[in-house]
């Protein structure tokens, strides 16, 4: 490709409503533009991009033995009725009449279709397993839509769907998904990382978010660096502490805390650290009445472990508080006879010489003990987020926390769809069943918004090579002037070209700083210059996107040099 | 491929709403499912051929320097009104309003869009020329969405703009698209015409639509065998005839014609040729009042030539006739004096001892000539329908009438759109100036019905090579029983890969007569068939979509000989 063939719309300044990284970085370098709210059109480059992320995840889907069609993005609303699905949808799906008054929606997600389609054509056994998917616009009416192609309105995805005649086949496919878009994002060049997820609203049981690691990233991840284990915070367990709880040094005392009745101010005006903190959180249980959450002082408490240990329960009132300890909030603690139910989270039922609320307004204790100052906590469970430095669940070393940009998700649907929507199949008893079901998503243009907030420097964008517009820029200098410097940067373009590297030339003619500034701001991994004087010498300029200093290379080497960077 | 990691599905019998062959042959060969009407699911054989075309559509304009890009399916509204298009279109244009209650529509195209980006984009003439396009699901609500993919509701579209300084540049890029179309319908293997096209309501002047021909196409198009001439019946030009008029040698007379009130009637009943016959056509102009326009027995009045000869006007009211000829319609002609305005087509003008009307009821007159038995006509013109046999306007032998499906259509649009958005740029004399505009479309999905409308026989689709789902299929009889022949099947699927040849190996293992009879209705070009008895003489069968009879092929020659066949 040649610059002056191609269209570049590079720009000094992001717009105002460009909020994050990625988003500044897409306009700026023309990779979109915005047609409306969350609805952009992807300009000559960034379809560049696009495509290559398709043509990536499309390999890998029809290598895993998927098989592509395409539904259409407009569906019958009557099939959304079927699957009870279309009145719990928000107004994020967007209902549409057609002239003749029937409804219809412009589909955010195939399950409804495909399951209609399979229902029709599948129906012995024999058909089974089958997993199809598409790669195709959605549309999706968020209500603030932002971050540009990260949370917009239309948007590019891939979707598949797996139907099974067990569940163990579908388990099968769901780890044959795991594996393939591992292979995926490990071919796109993105620090990612396969996250357990709760399976939300969806349905079904069994779910991983696929995550791109950055600083910028929505959602909190918990993983260990030593293994591949990651959970979304709010899952990951907190493992019982191997250390044995310190015998107890101390008395239990009452000291005066006036004015102090959070956590953090108790442990600083009495010099103690977080650490040897006990907090207890009030709840009322659906079953059970009320009762004290043990947490140590640094600890955050998780509802979604909690529900599970207790049910249903609910933070207690201040009334409620009063009533069952005696005593307003701030200054509460589990010395308080065995009248009260206490659940302890793990890592406190370790602690000792700690400190905790008095149940007297203005006070708390000192030097407490289990199994002296108050029993032994009778239920003790998981009931904290994990902080960084817990060990990791898989026991191979020690949890971080990163954040994440979600950009896949592998569902197992189950029985959902296929139940509600009569998708069954007769078994090799001549038996009718109904099908196992999985989905798989994956976000193909929130992928290169995820790629930017992952690659960036004060440049511009830093793309993977693998799907970076092109791989390599060719920048001469003086290409009007110079016939050397227009034969040389002509030869090796149809050089790189030949030997089936993505390069452009830019033969636009601009200033070298100009020139040098759109494609770093671009994210062209590499860059190589052709200049008269390095010519004289048989030589030309290489610098990578990231390196620090440019380095001259023989000019005879510069393809096989470059071949080797992008081919390994 | 291997059909069992494929899906196959097809029917007996094709859906009772399919009117069409091709309609039809997609049910039946499995290519796309119904999901609503004129809303249609690709389903994976059908998708191959889809992409297929897609494929070579997009090699082509990338060829011819067009540049893609992806405009979002998803148009405000505002863009619409700006144009002065949105309140003219009818309800084929969905609007709704998303949750702020905007107004947006799913855009059936994209002149609006583009000319919005490339206002904001293109500043100066050194900027242009570009033409920009996309490949994308359009929407378009019709009443009655029919015959399949052909008029479908949701459909797959390449849409072109180019935008010039001047409108040469305009005229280059037209003939450089009408270079382009007809490549790429040449290599989609495809019988086709480029049609010289009136502009219709898109705007702007100078037209080409590409017909692919087929019998049951919904136009007629005036063709020429010995020259690449072609226009749409409505437009071709009737040439004077070059034969002179032949001398009189018969007396005027009145003869009862009772009741025949018809030419042809009138005809059979004097036992004279249609081509001895005159109607005359009775019209009141919107300026002059009453006519007649003369046509030769056989010939059709074409409106839209008339009316750029006589100006507006409408067919004479019964009592207009009377009125003015002191007859009943039926029955009138040009021999009434020189009180009434006569134009004549030019084929009249040839005419002698001609037969027409005698403007009394019940009677015609024979032996007619003009210059004795009434004024030469004042007035000659092209007032016709062109006929098979025609001499071709461009000189260069007999036109021709067949039927075509429209599948491609460019445009010059010239100022329209980029005059209401204000589409400019600076000129190098620092003068703002309206872009030049042109637009070029190609219905990418229709195509794939319009390829089968012209390719199929009693035994399902012939489908061209370079758009079949498989360029070869390869049958093995008995593939699980004979180790032989799963050997031999094997080899040569890996062998016709490795020689970039997309074949499908049909190991299902049903019996032979139900897959020559599946794979004939999905129309693959060339079938080889494995078998022991061939195997153990060094053979295979091979046998083209088209082929009377099979023939047997030494095994080691296959391979090149399906080559020689796919590649020329």
């Amino acid at each position: 490709m040649r610059a002056s063939r191609f269209f570049i719309a590079t720009l000094k300044e992001a717009p105002a409503d460009a909020e994050i990284i990625s988003h500044k970085l897409m306009m700026r370098a023309g990779l979109i533009r915005r047609l409306a709210g969350g609805i952009y059109t992807w300009m000559p480059m960034g379809l560049r991009v696009l495509r290559k992320v398709e043509a990536i995840v499309r390999e890998e889907m029809n290598r895993a033995g998927a098989i592509e069609l395409l539904m259409p993005a407009v569906q019958p609303f009557e099939l959304w009725e079927e699957s009870g699905r279309g009145p719990k949808y928000g107004p994020e799906l967007l209902r549409f009449k057609d002239r003749h008054q029937r409804d219809f929606v412009i589909g955010p997600t195939h399950e409804e279709v495909i399951t209609d389609v399979v229902r029709r054509e599948v129906k012995s056994y024999k058909q089974l397993p089958r997993h199809f998917y598409q790669i195709q616009t959605k549309f999706r009416d968020e209500i603030r839509p932002r971050f540009g192609v990260m949370r917009g309105r239309e948007f590019l995805m891939k979707d598949g769907y797996s139907f099974h005649a067990s569940y163990a086949d579908l388990e099968r496919e769901y780890r044959n998904m795991h594996e393939t878009y591992t292979r995926i994002f490990t071919r796109l060049g993105l620090k990612f990382r396969a996250v357990a997820a709760d399976t939300g609203s969806i349905g079904g049981t069994g779910s991983h978010e696929f995550h791109v690691l950055a600083d910028s990233g929505e959602d909190a991840i918990a993983y260990c660096s030593a293994s591949d284990y990651a959970a979304n915070v709010e899952l990951a367990e907190a493992l019982a502490p191997t250390t044995p709880r310190a015998v107890a040094t101390q008395t239990m005392q009452k000291v005066a805390t006036p004015g102090k009745t959070k956590c953090e101010d108790v442990a600083a005006f009495l010099g103690v650290p977080l650490q040897k903190m006990v907090k207890a959180v009030a709840v009322m249980r659906a079953e059970g009445g009320f009762g004290l959450l043990l947490l140590r002082g640094d600890h955050d408490l998780n509802e979604v472990k909690t529900q599970k240990v207790i049910g249903e329960f609910r933070f207690a009132r201040d009334e409620e508080i009063v009533a069952a300890l005696g005593c307003k909030p701030g200054y509460i603690g589990p010395v308080a006879g065995n009248k009260i139910a206490v659940f302890a989270d793990r890592t406190v039922t370790t602690m000792s010489d700690f400190v905790c609320g008095a149940n007297e307004a203005g006070f708390h204790l000192t030097g407490v003990n289990f199994g002296r100052d108050l029993p032994e906590p009778a239920q003790v469970a998981d009931l904290r987020n994990i902080v960084a430095g817990d060990p990791s669940p898989d026991g191979k070393g020690a949890l971080d926390i990163c954040r994440g940009i979600e950009v896949g998700h592998i569902f197992q649907l189950r029985t959902k769809y296929a139940e509600a929507l009569k998708c069954q199949f007769t078994d090799e008893q001549g038996k009718e069943q109904v099908m196992e079901m999985g989905c798989y998503g994956i976000g193909v243009s929130r992928i290169v918004g995820a790629a930017i907030e992952q690659g960036n420097d004060e440049r511009g964008i830093i793309f993977p090579a693998a799907i970076a517009p092109f791989e390599v820029v060719i920048v001469p200098m003086g290409y009007a002037k110079s016939e050397a410097v227009r034969k040389a940067a002509d030869g090796l373009l149809a050089d790189l070209l030949a030997a089936g590297i993505d390069a452009i030339l830019d033969d636009r003619d601009e200033r070298p700083g100009s020139m040098f500034a759109d494609w770093e701001l671009i994210g062209i991994p590499h860059r190589v210059v052709v200049g008269e004087r390095g010519l004289k010498e048989g030589k030309l300029e290489y610098k990578g996107r990231s390196d620090a200093e440019a380095q001259m290379l023989p000019a005879g080497e510069v393809l096989s040099f470059l071949k080797q960077s992008l081919c390994g």
